[in-house]
């Protein structure tokens, strides 16, 4: 078996929506088909990826870099000892070539979305489900037969509108998710205790139903403000309070809130993670860590990202993908992980899981299409098909 | 004033160099034109700029995401307080418009071409060199007369020839330099080992006169086995011994080595150099840290670097830029750090300085030419020049 082409394109998002950063009416992303010469139901297999949210398309990296790199290596080196199937590391290992450590930027999710094609051609080959491919390759079999969902939203209106924020947050509860998220940081304090007051008061007046997320906005002392602010509402969690970086701000802020924290969207290789872990004083027993691997190198980098992470002691079942993509459904099923973040109002239509999976009491269920499972989402499948054909 | 056109196009390296990690055959550098209406000497004053070595052009990120941001700003909202000049944390406010914290990669790099550009071009319309405008509005007018260079070299010859690698750094020596640079990593310890005594003898006999780069390929067990082994050399320094970003790497060989450790040209904003400061176990009485401005953000952020550094109790003096070029030497000159790499036989025809420039008792001297300097390098000017046309 070959792959015979890999195809890349620009997409674009349209939402008004904005968080304590960016604004996302300029934000685009990059789609890429990798195109083989299987031929599965009597069509050559095409495995789709994408990266996720907020980092840009990428491809003048995939296309002067990545690409070409896979294209001129020896094919026989990209396939598994089957000789069948790819083998998705030999891809990422190509891919990489000439590729210097450190700098895990742009690039990360330039590979995110190569990878993620990637794994989609393997398990569409293989004729199963990611999820489960996942779970007896790397898991003893075993899988999660539905994920823990939350959807990421709360966003600042133009308006400022705390009805239009209460509209959002009631949507979601009506499509059954339980925990909800909001965004802080774009506002003042008071601003912001007042929309967090509007949306506990939407989930029934029960924080630990509400996280809520800063987007590294914070410096120490703002960061500490909030956490004196919200520590009486028992929030899920308070999300991403400083930079990215700032391990030391992550660490001191822990002595000022007793409430689980979760980070780590914006870490892009399983280095950075590890540093979170060693430095950000973080505790297994109530804090997140939030990778996401339609940022961070793909599958594959991502599973070197929960290796890492149970060699600095941190249980998987505290890993919760950030993304939203069927590509971390598919890991937290079929690799046990703690759940994944959604976006409902927003990335679309590249976020989001099949169109027949029912949201219930906050969890989700898995596809049963043999891959990522995009042609189960119609209006993914429209966008990406043509890059196959 | 305005800026009236920003451009970039593509350049190409040859060389057959490699170093531990890549084969510099296929790199690419980003070439950047910021061009002006303001007039000196009868022309319209143009900006040049470039990425370092080692991370490939950025086309896809210039075009995309930063030169339309700039274009697209109000005029106004981009000059400083006189209205005579560009204000250059304006202007990169304006290209990182929209961009997330974290993930300082590929982004840095590409804004670090244009940020070059664009002190060239507030230099020029000043009509000072820009080590004396840094000297000026950062260092109460204070600036070294001469800068301590030393070549970057030593790398592996397809060959592996010996005499080779003593040719190469008698020429350094026969150039005027007196500390010397070379790669190690690319092959066993014994072979190394070997290389380094052959270029210990070159430099007659002293250690201290040679400088030794793993450029990050080691794990902590190679790292310390090459600590023993070098050990006895009393070499300059032993530089990036593992991967960039392991920190706890680094602080634990300062256990198994007393000698001057080097490292940072592969971090890419003051928040990863800070967690270097912080978490590498680094020594300023001895070591030293090398980020590099044409890679980490330009200029803007190798101030914030300084700052970040000396609030991190670490000396400006035990800063030495990496990447040779003439803007790490405006730097080194203007804000009196340690000095600058150089790359004499490779990175051509960007790196290194002005042509008239002598290196004389490992020190080179600085420009008069207003802005960076580059039409006082021929080669490179020939390249930069029509793209400012």
């Amino acid at each position: 078996m070959r792959i015979v082409d890999i195809r890349e394109q620009t997409g674009a998002l349209q939402t008004s929506m904005r968080n304590a950063f960016i604004d996302f009416s300029q934000m685009t992303v990059s789609l890429v088909a990798v195109v083989t010469d299987v031929v599965r139901d009597g069509k050559p297999v095409v495995g789709y990826g994408f990266n996720a949210n907020g980092r840009y398309a990428q491809g003048g990296i995939l296309r002067e870099r990545l690409i070409p790199r896979i294209l001129a290596a020896d094919p026989d080196t990209l396939l598994d000892e089957t000789g069948d199937n790819i083998d998705p590391f030999a891809v990422f290992g190509a891919m990489m070539t000439n590729e210097k450590p450190g700098g895990h930027g742009d690039r990360a999710i330039a590979v995110a979305a190569l990878d993620m094609a990637v794994w989609d051609a393997v398990a569409k080959i293989a004729q199963v489900p990611l999820w489960k491919l996942l779970a007896d390759r790397f898991n003893g079999g075993n899988a999660d037969g539905r994920v823990l969902v939350y959807p990421g939203g709360g966003y600042y209106y133009p308006d400022g509108n705390l009805n239009k924020l209460r509209d959002e947050m009631q949507s979601y509860l009506d499509d059954g998710y339980t925990i909800v998220k909001m965004k802080i940081g774009a506002a003042d304090l008071a601003t912001d205790l007042k929309r967090i007051e509007t949306v506990i008061d939407v989930v029934g007046g029960d924080g630990g139903r509400l996280a809520v997320d800063a987007n590294g906005k914070f410096d120490l002392e703002t960061a500490i403000a909030y956490a004196h602010g919200m520590k009486p509402y028992g929030l899920f969690w308070y999300e991403e309070a400083g930079d990215p970086l700032d391990y030391a701000l992550q660490a001191e802020l822990a002595n000022h809130y007793e409430g689980p924290f979760a980070t780590g969207e914006n870490l892009f290789s399983h280095q950075d993670i590890r540093n979170l872990l060693r430095y950000g004083g973080l505790d297994p027993q109530k804090d997140w860590i939030m990778p996401d691997p339609a940022l961070a190198m793909g599958l594959t980098e991502g599973l070197k990202i929960i290796d890492t992470a149970e060699a600095e002691n941190w249980p998987r079942e505290r890993i919760v993908l950030h993304g939203g993509t069927q590509l971390a459904l598919a890991m937290s099923a079929g690799l046990q992980l703690g759940g994944t973040e959604t976006y409902p109002l927003m990335f679309q239509p590249y976020g989001g899981f099949a169109d027949d999976t029912p949201i219930e009491n906050g969890f989700t269920t898995l596809p049963d299409l043999p891959g990522l499972g995009i042609e189960g989402k119609a209006k993914l499948y429209e966008v990406m098909k043509p890059l196959g054909e």
